[in-house]
């Protein structure tokens, strides 16, 4: 859902947001989460499903941006050499990335028969942010089973805040996790959508900003017991949307997050894997075509400004949903992220 | 000088700025401006030159980040190589790069009489916004000499504003062109400075932010007859440091001015050439070394953050300098741009 | 061992290979197999250890070339980012990545009580080749004791061919695997090694080229009963040295195996996940350092030239050594490739 | 005319050449030549057109690989965002860039009155090698004059060897310069031309590998007085083709250029700018488009193999083709290369 209208924030948006204000808002594009809440152990699964159809066999165009590569996510490299995405992406913790891709790939040969004998193998793309400060990380609780869950539940209606993989994130020393916004765009009386979902875990306390005006979060830091470690922030930031563009032009998309990120009050920091990827379903490419030639459809870049900013409100208001969402939340070793809406009522009120 | 103190804009800012507030409070770099005002051209050339030595014989270290690679500039291909810069930086206007290349190479080889017998080439940097709003730049009037001027000029204490490679700039739809600030950080005892010159010409009517703030230059579009065709961007940045940073260090740097312009309210364009550039007086490369083996000192990685912060902070306020000297210039064809001081004065006081 | 003496292959060297003629002549530098034969299950997992110390704590100054990114390895964004490796480097087949990951992870946990709690995360490379014309692949075999086994068996002295990673790899249409050389540099009295480990699975029948000669491995196409695949192939090569080098440098190092490839006929085919990662034991980063600063030496980029040549030299020499050492193996469906040495004895010989 | 049939040399080709074996056989593609010899002035210019219509308003799609980026190129960053080109490709000696650029531009700005006015600027590609081995490289010889004439000479019939751009280079320890081939394919009954233009300037004596055969071009060097530098090299290698290719598909054609590199002995030396850019002229962008959406068509992926394996057969044979047309001769300082028919007259004839 984005912000609603009455949050009360005011980010400065020229672009409209969709129906559901969603990345879902983008046709065919679902997302499914599976939660995580055991002992110790807050973290989870987030999957972002770019369409209904055999992904492995009608790939969506895609481009990766690394804007900081302190990070581990799997399936980026061939992203940039073949411009294509084949599976479902997932979100979640750092230590979950194995697990995930493992459950990832079996999901994809159950789907595909002819992987691995008949043709090559397929390419899994796994993200993920390091929640250690509130999960128990190192206990690598995320099963095959809850990448299933997430793949099975996949909706275009979803949850965002702490939930799937955003379950145990923190952002800009508050409770960080799942955002997701949309804006639409009109060309040649055609309607297209861009949207964004967002996993933040980014930023220091003190540094965030909405709508620029800046929020002082280092002062919840005695309710959170300590200062929370400088180095192990991070944000994925998933771009979808239907209108026709090349790979170049996708990286370009993903590689104006930045700017997003800039406005939330990020510096990319050194510990900070930052990545963030785009893909159309405007664009397919077959697996096995009957023609030599793929006929394909883009826009001109001299279009593409409306394109950079829709999709840079879509991702800045994903970020602050995320926080908006993101309800507190007391984690291993007793730390605790506080929620922005009850960080707000304690601090910002008077 | 950067923004003076009374300016009444409020730059978040985490860190002090230098004596001068300016790129040379590095010390050792000089810069030097040779403005263009004849008939119809309205252009010129700035120079930044990273240490008073001989450039060739003793390179700096540096990374390039091209955050959109709509521009034209020289050398970056060999910084990205190699690591390093072997002349000073020229920025100048597009069409006045061939000329400025010349006049550079010209300038190294009466330094250096082994260039091109004794030893390999050498690889000019010069950069290049479009400032053929204001500027008759197909009369392509930078000359050799203007170079030469620019390069003798070259000193700790230099203006801002419509000057030098500034002089035709446009930016945010108000006059752009050179500013400069510093930020100061201490480690082990010691003082190291980080400092920003940019020359901007970014940016559409109605962008602008500062301090979180929007302001609508296209309010003076009536007064600049017509809105300025959106593809004509560009901004240049160069960072310089006495930081001992290695090569990808500094690229890193160079890559979070992205965060500066989206500080800015910068959307990064499809027709902006935005460039950045960043070398570091600390750790110099002989190109004739009695030694094999070259020692160089490097910021642990860990320690990154606070030059990230400090290079953020020192670009973001250049650029908002670049606006605050910048006074209204009417060019060819009559177009005009609004100097920021002018423009407050008449759309924003009430 | 890489090629013995008296193997008939006359590669063109200019530079003396190691003791061993491995990538272990590189003091510290180990290596590991575990080797799966289990039905239809024709694969395994090989393990290059770094140096015998705390890889996290004491990590090995690294680059990468992504040659041709049709692959689906871990771990390479960060190593771009950061210039560092911190855990060991694993080879297997492509559905075995996410399982080597989960061991790895394990592995670096164990050792490092901090990892996730008192510090960030680890960064586990996992590389991959797609040994499913032999193996079955979609099984997923190989398990994390398998992982486990590699690195607990890293040795100075391991074997090449048709073992570890390697099992049920195919190479210009013969069997490939493992292979490894080594080449001494001298600098200022003081011998340096670099040493090239391949994992080789790339090329098609008749493609082969050994120190200029084309064999025309097609012949024995009959005996493996149809050709292979096109898109199925890769390599993954690795390439350690103790010579003082940058992560630039090392980049640039692994750059070259693709001139490797081209000596062995390889025309780094579309499918072909071709990655080359290279490390020096000679530029340490410490995870925890009392100091800001980290003092470190490189070669002057002058003096790359003989790295160049011996790191390329070692690459192709690894390449043939990896097919002088494969014996002919029949694994799932009864595809079958050819060992070298049979294929030689009978189609070459007159 | 690439290699005659009857060169004695036997290059290992799967695919046929074309009518002319030289770039120009990609219908529309043109090639002139400037050639200087003045004093000790050995140099010159050699420009490619793409095509006969208005590159600026119809650009070709393109793609770029710095393989070794010691090199002084201009245009190759736009080329990298934009995935175009729009201006014809000019080859000179590495102080000529500054001239050929300003020419380049002039020449674009008579075209297109609408440049810098009605529309943004114009990216130049002006490449370069180091011929200062036998020119007066210090003495900037290289006039706009002679960038004209190269433009206006351009023709499907054109020399190779020691002319244009090629007329003062040194490759692998002889005689260098332009060379030129082309290969056939066919799909869907269609015929594609891939051709490739090379100016050759790199390596050392002693390595050149021709069709597997290594030539010890070092036995000449009592003859050329002195050995060469080591680190004066460098290639330029263009490729042209009408097979529908994004510009995706074009940088990694262009990047396989490496292999080529390999087969004839190149170890891509550290001072080696060695640049390759490939364009396609069966897509193009309009510069002025009434639509909002490009309607383009690419290869699958799937059928590159046959597009890579064309292309380095053709830039292997430009590369040779160079080596086999350049005729001895003594430049600056008595400086000589030998013709490599002469080289193989005197020291290989037995």
């Amino acid at each position: 859902m984005g912000l609603p209208e009455n949050s009360g924030f005011d980010l400065y948006s020229r672009w409209q947001h969709g129906v559901r204000n969603l990345i879902s808002d983008v046709p065919g594009v679902k997302v499914g989460h599976a939660t995580i809440h055991e002992g110790d152990a807050h973290t989870g699964v987030t999957a972002v499903i770019p369409h209904e159809g055999n992904l492995f066999r009608d790939k969506v165009m895609a481009g990766v941006s690394v804007i900081n590569g302190f990070g581990k996510s799997t399936g980026l490299v061939q992203i940039e050499e073949l411009g294509t995405i084949e599976t479902p992406i997932i979100l979640t913790n750092t230590f979950g990335v194995g697990t995930a891709l493992n459950a990832l790939v079996k999901y994809m040969l159950e789907q595909n028969r002819d992987i691995g004998i008949l043709t090559g193998t397929v390419n899994g793309v796994v993200t993920e942010c390091n929640d250690g400060w509130l999960n128990d990380i190192r206990g690598m609780h995320v099963k095959e089973e809850h990448v299933r869950e997430a793949l099975e539940n996949a909706s275009e209606d979803f949850q965002e805040g702490a939930i799937g993989g955003g379950t145990g994130m923190v952002c800009q020393g508050l409770k960080g996790g799942i955002g997701s916004a949309s804006r639409i765009l009109e060309v040649d009386g055609q309607t297209y959508t861009i949207g964004a979902l967002v996993m933040s875990n980014f930023g220091a306390p003190g540094n965030l900003v909405i709508g620029g005006k800046h929020y002082d979060t280092g002062k919840c830091r005695a309710d959170s017991q300590k200062e929370r470690e400088p180095d192990k922030g991070s944000i994925i930031i998933v771009i979808a949307t239907d209108i026709p563009l090349c790979e170049r032009q996708l990286k370009r998309v993903a590689r104006r997050s930045m700017i997003s990120l800039g406005r939330t009050g990020s510096y990319c920091g050194n510990g900070s894997g930052d990545i963030a990827v785009a893909f159309t379903t405007g664009n397919r490419v077959e697996h096995y075509s009957k023609e030599n030639i793929l006929n394909m459809r883009t826009f001109y870049d001299a279009n593409m400004d409306m394109v950079f900013e829709a999709a840079v409100e879509a991702v800045e208001e994903a970020i602050v949903s995320s926080l908006y969402h993101g309800k507190t939340l007391t984690g291993i070793r007793g730390n605790k992220a506080m929620g922005f809406l009850e960080f707000l009522e304690k601090y910002e009120a008077e």
